[in-house]
This record gives structure tokens, C-alpha cells and sequence, in this order.
């Protein structure tokens, strides 16, 4: 688990969303000369406080390689400051709409973090949730793997899984842990009060501690020839599901 | 695309999955010392009349790089005969019980196009259809990302996308596009006849000539902030809500 790399983002598309979602994660921004004279840009820099540096000649071949397409835009991101607080997130839910969370428990593959973010988003949930330790963070792939969404939906990252898991217990959620055999078939599911999906590692699931706080063990309906889905079609299809009922 | 690239696969698991799903495609198998004296796998191999290779002592590092977990076996498979043909497929497709077929038009990537036959045969579709041009084909990646249901369900290579959708056509299927803003929405969607799931290239869409031999464009309801969905998540989300119907 890399953890508190530098982000880098390329190109223009990137630099807005990272201005619209997450301005204060924005440590630098490397503009070439004609970037320089991009009106858009630096009006929108100015209003964020930002001051752009110039784009040396060899800073883009260093810092995002020689294929990126960057159009003279780099942003550097402050990985810790990317994330938004429990507290935050649970402020700005409406608890009467049924809104949905998801947790990852411990996912190392940066893709399948990236493209349940995207998921997520798509779905409508109110916020992904990623342990501190022993999971894949948000970096410069998932970001990417997500189109951007990392940037848009709130990403929590919580000290202690099970912890968190009482405290929305407490505070009204039902928690769905995606199991093989699970008592709950996913089509007959109704989520009627507020959600939260929690989601295994790609190789081992949900650990056992974390699964004995899940109030429903949900599966997946499949050919009993097939061992599993992916991590992220898994985590979509529930996320589908929830949308389904709830949208 | 990378094609008629030897397919190098590693493990007993794998050439288990191979002997069991394709062993036409099978060209050589090398064991090394261990795997010699394990008669499980001589007596497969002896059934299925493939004399096995020795291996020697750099094979393994030069076939699947020092990494790879072998085992002590290393399958080559030659891709051409990993295909089904479409009237082998038809043959064996029950029309009565709304079997459903997924036709991948010009996808570029292996873990989509692997993601995607995983999750094809997770919810009992019958085949996938792969473009013979510019289209990802089954690869070692694809055999991988698919955890090795590339090698379970039938995967057919056809020359002309438009024309093998006349085809299905005539025998009484429906296709359905994966499209933004299509006129069914998913949920909504009763796939109560054979059903014909054709997906799109990641960035472009599916070909427009493609579309209009479409009968019905289906669309994935979203968040409207959001622009699409991973193309293996969409694809598994419209397999799932067919098995949600049919299975």
C-alpha cells in the first residue's frame, strides 16, 4: 500500500474537477506557456488562491512520463487532504431518503477501488469509506480508474473498521455484507432504511470480526459453476440494486 | 490487438480448467520433476492424448517470467482453437428459455473484455461474440481477468458484427444496445425473448450501423452528474438484470 505519494493529475479536464471537488487537496499546479494564456484556467486558480508555477522543459516527461497527454497542465495533489471526515459526510445525509454508504474492507487492487468509486457515484451513495491500513488508498490510478469520481463523491478514510461500523450502526444504518452464500438474496432485497455496503477483499472477503457486525449477509444470485464475480462488477451489481429501490 | 500470440498458462488449476473446457487448444504442456510424479495430471493428459514436455530449467522463467506460480506446469494453448463457431452455439441453445448472448463491438481493453466473460457466465449467459478486428481477443490477461471462465463458456470469433446481428435476428433474437440515453431504461426491461446484449467500445460507443440494427437501445439509469459506467460493470449489471428476469 503506497501511502502519501504525491497525486499527479494531467490536463485541463482533471485540474476542474480537482478545483470543483477537492480545491484544498491541490498542492501545486505546473502550467506551460500556453496554458499560461488559457483565460479559463487561470481565472479559475485565481478565484481557488492558487499560483501556478511554470512548467520547466523536462518537468512533464518527469512527473507523468513521456505519453501523458497533459496539454501543459499538471496538478499535484496532497493525498491526506483528498479526504473528507465520517462527520462531514454524515452531516450533509438525509437520513429519511435512505441514503447508502460503502465500505471497502481491505480491497488491494487500485482498479477495482477506482471503479467501485465510480460506481458509487453513478449509483447515487452519499460516500465510499477506505480503512487507513491494509487497503488500497487513493492514488493517481484510482483517480483515474474512477473517470474523476474520486475527486467528486466523498472518500472517507476511517481508522478502524469495526468501529465505524457501530457508530452507523448507532446512528441508524443497516450494514449488507456481500458474501458467497449469503441468507439474503440480492433481488429480494429491499433496502428500505439506510445502507451500508461493505465489501471484501478480492481474495479472502470480509474479514470474520467485521462480518459478525453486518446485520444481513447478502448474495448474489450465479451459475453454481462460477466461484465469484470480480470485487467491482460485485460491488456495482448491489450498487445497482440499492439505486434500483431507492432512485 | 495482439493475435495468434500463444497463450502460456500456469498452474494445475489452469490446465484443469483447459483440459475440461478447451483441450483442442491445448499445443504442449511442460512439467517439471514434481508434476511428472503427480498422477492426476498424467492420467488427465494421457486421457485427453497429450504427451507432455520436460521442463527444463529455464522454461518456466522465459514462459511466464519469475513470478508466476506454476506449479510445475506451464499449458501453451493456441488461441485459433480456443473459439466456438456460432452454429455449434446455436445448436446447443435452448430458443424456449430466452437464452442470452453478449456481442463485445470493438472493445480495447483485456481486463474489460476478461471482466466481462466472467460475469457472463456468473449470470448463465450462453456465449460471447468477439469482432475478429479491432477487438481485444482472449488472451492470457483475458483467460486471467475471467478467472478462467474463458476457457468454461463458449467464446466465438465472427468476422462482421452487423452481419452475424442479421443473423441472430432470423433466429428469433433481440438485441439490445448499451447506450447513454436509450429508450428502455434497464430496470424496466423485460427480456422475455432470446436476448442479444451487444456492448460498445470504451470511449466511442457502439459503431453507429451497429446501433441501427439494434432493436431496442437500453440505457443504465444514473446519477446525472455522472457521465457512464465502467464498461465491464455496465455490461455485468445489464447480464444481471437478465438473470434477474431469466434465471
Amino acid at each position: 500500500m503506497k501511502k502519501d505519494e504525491k497525486i499527479y493529475l494531467y490536463g485541463k479536464h482533471a485540474l476542474r474537477e480537482a478545483l470543483l471537488g477537492v480545491p484544498g487537496a491541490i498542492q501545486k499546479v505546473f502550467l506551460d506557456q500556453n496554458a499560461q494564456r488559457d483565460s479559463e484556467i487561470t481565472k479559475a486558480l485565481s478565484a481557488a488562491g492558487i499560483v501556478p508555477s511554470a512548467m520547466k522543459g523536462d518537468d512533464s516527461k518527469r512527473k507523468v512520463g513521456d505519453d501523458a497527454v497533459h496539454q501543459g497542465v499538471i496538478a499535484v495533489l496532497n493525498p491526506s487532504k483528498l479526504y473528507r471526515t465520517l462527520e462531514s459526510v454524515l452531516e450533509t445525509i438525509d437520513m429519511s431518503k435512505s441514503p447508502c454508504l460503502v465500505l471497502l474492507d481491505e480491497l488491494h487492487d487500485p482498479h477495482n477501488v477506482g471503479a467501485i468509486i465510480r460506481s458509487a457515484a453513478a449509483f447515487g451513495a452519499s460516500a465510499v469509506l477506505l480503512p487507513e491500513h491494509n487497503q488500497a488508498p487513493v492514488t493517481g490510478t484510482v483517480i483515474k480508474t474512477s473517470a474523476g469520481m474520486a475527486l467528486k463523491i466523498p472518500v472517507v478514510q476511517i481508522g478502524n473498521v469495526n468501529q465505524t461500523m457501530r457508530t452507523l450502526k448507532d446512528k441508524g444504518f443497516w450494514s449488507y455484507g456481500l458474501v458467497m452464500g449469503g441468507t439474503s438474496s440480492l433481488p429480494k432485497t429491499k433496502f428500505d432504511t439506510a445502507t451500508l455496503i461493505v465489501v471484501g477483499n478480492e481474495s479472502t472477503g470480509i474479514r470474520q470480526k467485521t462480518l459478525e457486525l453486518c446485520d444481513i449477509t447478502l448474495s448474489i444470485p450465479m451459475d453454481p459453476t462460477c466461484e465469484s464475480l470480480n470485487a467491482s462488477v460485485a460491488a456495482s451489481v448491489v450498487l445497482y440494486e440499492w439505486s434500483r429501490e431507492n432512485m
